[in-house]
């Protein structure tokens, strides 16, 4: 696998680097791998986003104008340690508290947790949401089981405009939770990226196979079949959304996200897209905003993923304001 | 090679149906392969893009507020026919006047000046300016051969402000062409993309080498070179584009965009635009912007492009201004 690296073990540094260039001024590195936005106004409630990195433009691509404030991420593939979501955390706060918001990977969840509890220590209060929108990762009894995927993108950008807006950490934490509840997805693998370090790929699948609802780093979904057309993996991920416990039907409201794992091109995310909206608008579902693009990604792994958030009077006006950042860019309405 | 399609051979077509719904009523489909905005002001100066598909976002992820107006596409990486150009001219055109910027591909070349004699006929004023940024693929004494790659990005969002600005056909043209005289780019190739229809590739390139100035079907550029790291790729990249006859140095102050091909990630994207800044900050020059991603690919080709457009007093507030499209969005300054 041809890569453009210097060292493989320092591509994370070097890409936390590169996005500090990106921002051009807005951004400063405040550990290795945390970045935040460097004006964030004196009583704000802050939101901090994380994870490891290689999955570009999530995380610390989300920071910015309406988006996140901070993001501490680990090496490729891997959770940020304690001291660097700490570091972080002592970098967005402005005495209003922090919000942590992230994907439900134990990793993650342990490091996170640790790094709230330092955080107490320094008196710094930390809340968090932890976000689970993968349907074919548990079943909906069980969400905190469920991983968390491409869902990250509209719920991050409705909960940057919640931390606008939020008096409180006790309100941002409702105005979040309210976004994450209402948004569900699912993953399709069609090939595997390769990990940086060894080029190896993350996982293997057949050739002629699809990975229904497999993770991004192949976890485990709902089974593997063959391989199938672009409006039969529509029919197969919108069926898979509506059949589980957040009932969305005639007359609701929904943003849509069809989002490349990688180097899934965009021209099949829109001809998936066609066939997604066609079933929605069959069944009476009126589409409030589309989201298009490689956001979540795996490196160069193969593959779409659906997300759908159902909008309500809360959500709506948080999607409308405008926000910025390297991975989300929308004009206020 | 795995690809989400129904049928290969409609691809072209099924994506234009998905940037339709992608656009959730904010543009039409006016011809097979074209599309235009929906709410085009009564006096604007209209601004048309065009050329293959199987390059998105390019080009009708590019039409949208502060953007073209309109986009007509032929099959993949094939040139629009006259007949869809001319209809796309017809629905953008406000009686002011359009202006045809694309890149200078003999195809498209031919078939938009076919399309602007037929809108003669039937009294619309049709001008053009071509888009050739790629020093790689000729002299700079002999612009008219060289091709238009991913400067288009940074060329069209300045055309689309223009065009919000412009009292008439002759300001536009002239904008757009300060634009695009003030532009340069040049792109590396390191693994081929898919032709949708056969599944082949669209070029043969070594597991070990880089084709250096590289087109992004493979066209020939400077040489092929062996694999290298992603700094000395940003040093040979930064030394064609200085090279050029455009004078930049110290003092002068560039928009800088480091575009994928494909399947490049966006951490091989942020890694290579550390060193690009790091060379020009050392030479004296400001970054004014960065723009960074997948916006000029050839399907899931693997490869990185760098353009610089250097600024001045026409440009910046054409640059500050929001735009918002499928390929590119910014918010105001």
């Amino acid at each position: 696998m041809k890569k453009l690296l210097n060292d493989p073990l320092k591509a994370a540094s070097e890409l936390v680097d590169g996005l500090v260039d990106y921002y051009n001024g807005s951004v400063e590195q405040v550990s290795p791998g945390a970045i935040a936005l460097t004006n964030i106004s004196d009583d704000k409630v802050a939101l901090l986003v994380g994870g490891g990195t290689g999955h570009e433009p999530i995380y610390h691509g989300l920071i910015g104008e309406g988006m996140a404030d901070g993001a501490a991420c680990g090496d490729i593939f891997a959770a940020p340690p304690p001291n660097v979501i700490l570091d972080a955390t002592k970098a967005v706060n402005r005495g209003n508290g922090v919000l942590y918001l992230y994907g439900n990977y134990s990793g993650d969840v342990m490091n996170f947790k640790i790094a709230s509890q330092l955080a107490a220590a320094e008196g710094i209060r930390v809340e968090t949401v932890l976000i689970w929108d993968d349907v074919a990762s548990a079943p909906p009894t069980e969400k905190e089981k469920r991983r968390g995927i491409a869902g990250l993108i509209p719920i991050v950008k409705l909960a940057g405009a919640a931390a606008d807006r939020a008096e409180n950490l006790d309100e941002l934490v409702e105005l979040v939770t309210n976004a994450r509840d209402n948004t569900r997805s699912v993953g399709m693998a069609l090939a595997p990226g390769s990990i940086p370090a060894t080029g190896k790929p993350t996982f293997e699948l057949d050739e002629d196979s699809i990975g229904v609802g497999m993770g991004i780093h192949g976890e485990q979904g709902v089974g593997v079949e063959k391989m199938m057309s672009a409006d039969e993996l529509a029919i197969k991920m919108v069926d898979l959304v509506l059949a589980d416990d957040l009932p969305i039907g005639e007359g609701d409201e929904v943003l849509v996200f069809t989002n490349s794992l990688g180097s899934t091109t965009m021209m099949e995310c829109l001809i998936v897209l066609k066939k997604v909206k066609a079933l929605l608008v069959e069944k009476g579902v009126n589409i409030y905003d589309v989201l298009l693009g490689p956001m979540v990604t795996c490196q160069e792994m193969a593959g779409i993923s659906l997300s759908l958030t159902k909008m309500n009077d809360t959500l709506k006006p948080l999607w409308d304001a405008p926000c910025s950042s390297l991975g989300y860019t929308k004009l206020g309405k």
